[in-house]
């Protein structure tokens, strides 16, 4: 893509300037259009090093409203960011439907810097690729605005710029607290990265989020180019948001293939709610099991692994005491329950998984979800929160934002607490009668519980759609409070020990 | 306040469990109360390592609901946090309204870790240590609650207890990223900071913030002390805000001191707004007053100093204008523009000054505030969008705030761009016309113009008494654009290059 660009295009001051005093106020009024519109914007800036980035940046950004943009600089990852997985800290940053956030380097910089190793096979690199790819698939699937431009200058062009930073002692701003200089920099070395660079604009160029190669030789050419390429994509997308929404009005095209009746059938129906475990035998396992996960969050630690426990189930399966049989023995300095409510109105204002990552842990960390973006395909979808399009696609998404997160090495386990209508009526009312727990029943239980089937159904879909090799789903029979919580505390514990135990040959 | 201490205390576990069952549902039950009350709870642990704080606050937060309580563990700052203020990390986590922030370590811990020198004098810890007093004090003044723990436990049982941990190989969570072991760790050693810890206790107890020592030899003790102490708290705190407010029907006593006329004599009325500068001389002095700038950035970047620059003034003083000629040639990786609005909903739940926090620059980095936290001796004084209690001690704390900002390098401006009525109604008037721009006038602004007595007394008391030598008021005459504007850019630089050269003997 690098190969014909014509790097002698240039623009005259004077030509620029006049051109700018009609296409600033322009660009302006566009960007109030795109904020009243909810519309989503993210531009990426990359380029060589010395290609004028920050200069094209903040010519960009003079005619804006400072209220709408976010202005990010991606320096190399912090020690806590090395700790998240790869794409955390760009996914974090998304803008607020209006927003504009810009991106001075981005995902691909770090890509090619912290995953390519010229030494070694670009596996590691391949891999991030496809993760950057569902990360752009997916919002611009949420109608997200996306637009990366390459500032492309010459060798020796490089060269030169960088002779005169040197001479003028200008320092880099990028990597201020970073100490470690033994990393690749492809921003130096020309020859060497020019074919990943290449491979890397290739195999992320799709019409949804195409690059855009900017001639950066000359700084007038390149910020009027920027300038417009912006504006026309903004009006583009104003056209598709603002015209009469007859794709929303087309019934979803199923695939229409012939259901299976294996894969149809009721996973829950299946289960055996009559399992249960006697007091003694409870208190016994209770202690042992706390005591062995105790010293596995140790071993978590030490080996820099992440999990994550995910809990899902009927209102008043028991997943709160569930959750606290766990944690009990815990050191909190290395757990966090995470409860899952309704959206905010900041939080609807972002792609539905963006809300989720706040409680992404650390390498070595361990987070509790207490509800989780399965929310998309139970209640949004059941109570029409979403359109069909969108759960439709939400059980890929999921499943790619899972991979993502077992790449980086977290652990991932599921968990759907089930319990018969009966169980959980005799539960609800007890609660009713307490009046120390009578807070905790709430007119949407009964709500829910009044759509039993429709919930059944579309947990059958989700164990039948999302249970994965990376992140299984565990059903777990919870009409017996005590045989639900020592099934979870086992199956953790067990999990933890053959996992981590695999991983450096069974010591 | 560790001398008396009785270390034999102790609780056995069938009394501890049979107090428990009694307590935990209490707890969780004034959680809630506090929640519905809107009352903020800050709970600080301190105390020896190894003296069971984390298990301490693990069977502390088992009974709450997880979705009202925030758990922060307080380990070695990160790199980009050591290049904030000292209070930075910590003033950002304070609690919404109603929530629980649970602090495992704290600003004591790092005023000790960070500032304490054995080998020098106590200045640096003196200082801060007056800061966290300003800190918690804003804080229990806006009606949080904070609670501090120090547990306590003897030097033979610390050695018992920190070979034992050796032994079972556990590690330790501090510090995970943290590679620097250069620092001194009053953990460790005990007789050598035993006197430090005493000071610390002694000069940061007050009324308001007391310390509760928790003998913490026996773990049964010290949760049931942690809780009730917890649980009456509350308490008194619900009582003190359900209590027929008497406090604010009863006239704000002013100190009732006779006004010393010159120091009451508007400084407004005295500033010549007939002052201004022809076109030829702007257009040079500002090339060369924007060329000088762009280097001294990269000098503050050099020197790791902070810059806030604050802007406030008449509604259409040219803030705007002025703030994009001040970075028309700077580093967008340099500076950031951030613009104050009236606060959303969850910036209300928060201390009036949680909100400007986010902006404040790293060392090196500048950030111009297009309005700022002087609304509140503004448009909320004005607007009785706050009480007169809180806005009559705003001004003490404003000065506190930006004397801590201070204290940690950051050199601050602050503008106050002052135009005549008669200027403000044609600028009005020729936004209206200019439909590129109308959209910039609001009705709100034709009503702050109705109210512009108050307004200019408002901010004739800001001038007297928040100017200071740490962060002096610069009132720019901006009847005529252009002067306006190279008054700021000529102030700033010049500012800059004294304070910058005088930090090295003038190289």
């Amino acid at each position: 893509m690098l190969e014909n660009v014509d790097l002698t295009r240039n623009l005259g001051d004077d030509e620029y300037k006049k051109n700018m005093k009609i296409l600033e106020p322009e660009l302006g009024e566009l960007q109030r259009k795109a904020w009243e519109l909810k519309i989503p914007i993210i531009l990426v800036f990359e380029g060589w090093h010395a290609s004028g980035i920050a200069e094209s940046i903040n010519r960009f950004i003079l005619p804006l409203d400072p209220r709408g943009y976010y202005y990010h600089t991606i320096n190399a990852p912090s020690p806590s960011e090395l700790l998240k997985p790869f794409l955390w800290r760009f996914w974090t940053k998304i803008p607020v439907r209006g927003g504009v956030a810009i991106f001075d380097r981005s995902w691909y910089s770090r890509a090619v810097t912290d995953k390519y190793r010229p030494e070694k096979s670009e596996e590691e690199l391949d891999k991030c690729l496809d993760e950057i790819n569902y990360f752009e698939r997916q919002l611009t699937d949420d109608k997200y605005l996306i637009i990366k431009f390459f500032l492309h200058i010459g060798k020796k062009d490089q060269k030169e710029r960088l002779r005169k930073l040197r001479k003028n002692d200008i320092p880099l701003i990028v990597d201020e607290y970073e100490t470690r200089c033994d990393k690749p920099d492809f921003i130096h070395e020309y020859d060497k990265y020019l074919p990943i660079i290449e491979k890397v604009l290739k195999k992320t160029s799709f019409p949804n989020a195409p690059w855009t190669i900017v001639e950066a030789s000359d700084q007038n050419f390149a910020s009027a180019k920027i300038i417009t390429t912006v504006m026309e994509a903004i009006k583009d997308q104003i056209e598709i948001v603002t015209r009469i929404p007859a794709r929303d009005t087309i019934k979803y095209l199923d695939n229409g293939s012939p259901k299976i009746p294996e894969l149809t059938a009721s996973v829950l129906e299946k289960v055996d709610l009559s399992k249960c475990l006697g007091p003694e035998e409870y208190k016994e396992a209770l202690k042992d099991y706390q005591h062995r996960l105790c010293e596995l969050q140790y071993e978590l630690f030490r080996k820099k692994r992440p999990l994550i426990l995910a809990f899902e189930g009927w209102d008043a399966a028991g997943k709160g005491g569930n959750i606290r049989r766990l944690v009990k023995e815990l050191n909190p300095r290395l757990y966090r329950v995470v409860p899952t409510g309704s959206p905010n109105d900041f939080e609807k204002a972002h792609h539905y998984l963006w809300r989720f990552l706040d409680g992404i842990p650390r390498a070595g960390h361990i987070t509790i979800y207490d509800r989780t973006w399965y929310g998309r395909v139970m209640v949004e979808k059941i109570e029409n929160l979403c359109s069909e399009e969108e759960w439709k696609r939400a059980y890929r998404e999921i499943n790619e934002f899972e991979e993502i997160l077992a790449n980086s090495g977290a652990i991932i386990l599921k968990f759907w607490l089930h319990i018969d209508m009966e169980t959980q009526l005799k539960r609800f009312k007890s609660r009713e009668e307490d009046p120390a727990r009578s807070w905790k029943i709430t007119p949407e239980d009964w709500r829910n519980r009044s759509k039993w089937e429709e919930y059944g159904e579309a947990v059958d879909e989700i164990l039948r759609r999302t249970s994965t090799s990376y992140a299984p789903w565990i059903v777990v029979e919870a009409n017996d409070k005590r045989y639900s919580r020592m099934k979870v505390l086992k199956t953790v514990v067990e999990a933890l020990e053959k996992e981590l135990n695999n991983n450096d040959g069974g010591s």
